[in-house]
């Protein structure tokens, strides 16, 4: 079933107007036409059953019918992720949108190249994937910002996993049991790794665990995939362990 | 610094000439000269410092000097997966690759398209991710198999990891704690899912622990990513948990 991310209110029999490339993608792509059904989810009113009511050459127009599913809240996560090149930042788009972060930080370090983002690609990227993945809202992409302005208005209650691969962290699964579920915050390193300040800064924060991801070396776009599916297995809604469980042993 | 894979064997004292890629990739691309250090390693004999001790037009020689990092054993997880399109199918190659599986074996499935595969495309993918992630082996490649034959071949020694979006399979991490730690083996199914007799099938094996990798469906290429970066986080490398930790509490 095709799912589309609208930004109007959904409601039963409501009217929705599709125009430019999602109209196109319906009606040319899938070749859908009047009659055909498919689902609406606006971040908001949960995902609605809608059928194509009219589809012209310039656009389409969908009349919703009956709720699918309610909107349902997700565990809160954010990711927090150095600016690293174009190919491997729109994986990090699509991916960590399909492992269910509710927003996007780009950040500045001492070893990231100049800007040159394109954050509206990189919002299609996040809204083709939740579309896909199934979820009932859109992530949102930050433009990016400096390591040491988002550290110095650090909120407390959200806690940080630090993907530190210059260290001694423990391993990630061990460092996350018993931790409680929210709100947190995954942080991702540039290529190069971040300087021995930065990770002083980050390691500073009373927010902050550090966890190892493994001995090899990850690329970004590897240790974000990775961080975000152990903090999913662990603290999200992939777990299916009791907030809070104790501990197993730990190795030193 | 330069790390690159040679089909040789390492001893201190010894001569390895380079030719084609390898050569031109340290000479031309890089621009090392004579004198100039690389490391090598052939997954057998660990990883060894060398020198160039002569470049020329159609290849150069290299001559070990010390061993850097004794080989060492990884933790023996292989990754089974069904064909899916080149690209996904690439860069599974190349993140299992860094996340330390033994081998790859491709499965044809009911739900996977005819089988192009470039074999020697994906494990010049695997010699580099490996060279760059720091490991001292490379991973086969297998050739792809049908699924039938390798559940029928199935080793009952080798634990099965089957990431079942389809089911009621209890979350990754909770399944897997207190398990032993090998061997196993990964098993992620086509971009369209096992068909339900599949699904039976693999989960009539004594070998296989069904695990959910949570509620957003997961394309193939991040769903082998998380599910390789659970179980090193549990029981490969990764963990720092000791093994057979008992099982915190687990909901129903």
């Amino acid at each position: 079933m095709i799912r589309l991310f609208v930004q109007v209110p959904l409601r039963e029999g409501g009217d929705v107007p599709l125009e430019g490339d999602q109209s196109h993608y319906l009606i040319r792509v899938m070749r859908l036409g009047e009659g055909d059904e498919v689902r609406l989810f606006n971040g908001a009113d949960g995902e609605w059953s809608a059928r194509i009511v009219e589809a012209g050459k310039r656009g389409c127009r969908l009349r919703t019918e009956a709720m699918a599913r309610p909107q349902s809240s997700a565990p809160d996560v954010e990711l927090n992720v150095a600016l690293v090149k174009r190919a491997p930042l729109e994986t990090i788009v699509e991916k960590a949108t399909e492992l269910g972060v509710n927003c996007i930080r780009l950040l500045r370090t001492e070893r990231t190249n100049p800007d040159h983002t394109n954050l509206e690609r990189l919002a299609a990227i996040a809204r083709e994937a939740a579309e896909q993945c199934g979820r009932l809202d859109v992530p949102q992409i930050h433009a990016a910002e400096r390591l040491a302005d988002r550290l110095a208005a650090w909120d407390g209650e959200r806690a940080l996993m630090f993907c530190d691969e210059a260290g001694d962290a423990q391993g990630a699964v061990a460092a996350l049991l018993g931790k409680g579920p929210g709100p947190w915050a995954v942080l991702i390193g540039p290529e190069g790794g971040f300087t021995s300040a930065e990770r002083s800064a980050i390691r500073s924060l009373a927010a902050t665990t550090p966890v190892s991801l493994g001995p090899r070396i990850l690329r970004a776009d590897t240790a974000v995939i990775a961080a975000l599916s152990v903090w999913q297995s662990v603290l999200g809604d992939g777990a299916g362990l009791e907030v809070g469980s104790a501990l197993p042993q730990v190795r030193d």
